[in-house]
């Protein structure tokens, strides 16, 4: 895909990212869009804010999208690389395609999805890394929970 | 581990899987069971219960059991075979064990899991086979749309 266009999709999951940064929660943000760019559902990790685990931020994007008939064409937009949790995610519901804002704090699963036939693109933004290495450094007991580790 | 034992958890699943089917959802249970055997979690899918794709029966169960710092020697129990969003969910956060009622009407990511250190028992249980199988004869595209085929 066109990367100014990945680009300016990240700029949404970026705002979920910096408004759970606001709210005291892990920073990672994530946006669902329809094959024709719609956005179909936005959200962000709220392990913090809700006392739930369950909630990363494509998972609570995929559910903000609601009930989808098919996921043919779609892309998932995240700031950071998924986990195996919402690598998970994407392959089930055969989602076509991630938008990664960096893949450098945290390498989740994004190589097995593309093994996998899933288009993805690693953005390495800046700003997405300064997100997280100040978080994992402030917080390195919040995240490793986070992830399990 | 021990069959009886397990046998013994599936029990509280396919409780969940039934209630499930009583409120016309997909019948699918899980339980969290801490590395004592206590019980830290249950649930079931909601997809049509709550319109919430991102619900399936182990990620409520996750999701019941609140934050935790580690899932060492932690126990998901399932009624089926985890789809690969709930096998991703198995692996990210370390879950040591996943004990199967069946593998028999869908095959998700078990022996991924196995491949990935997790300790895997299926157990074969006829009532969990039945119970999926009368369900997707009834409802096709319900099911089809769980599992995002």
């Amino acid at each position: 895909m066109d990367h100014a266009q990945a680009r300016s999709w990240l700029a949404t999951a970026l705002a979920e990212a910096r408004a759970g940064l606001a709210e005291g929660g892990v920073p990672i943000g994530a946006a669902l869009h329809a094959a024709d760019g719609t956005l179909l559902g936005r959200g962000r990790n709220r392990r913090v804010q809700d006392d739930d685990p369950s909630t990363h931020a494509e998972t609570a994007a995929f559910r903000a999208a609601g009930r989808q008939r098919s996921y043919r064409g779609t892309t998932m937009v995240t700031t950071l690389s998924p986990c195996w949790y919402c690598s998970g995610l994407v392959r089930q519901f055969g989602i076509s395609r991630v938008v990664i804002g960096e893949a450098t704090t945290f390498r989740g699963g994004h190589d097995w999805l593309a093994e996998h036939g899933v288009e993805v693109v690693v953005l390495d933004d800046p700003e997405c890394v300064e997100l997280m290495r100040d978080f994992i450094g402030k917080h390195p007991d919040l995240w490793n929970e986070d992830i399990g580790a």
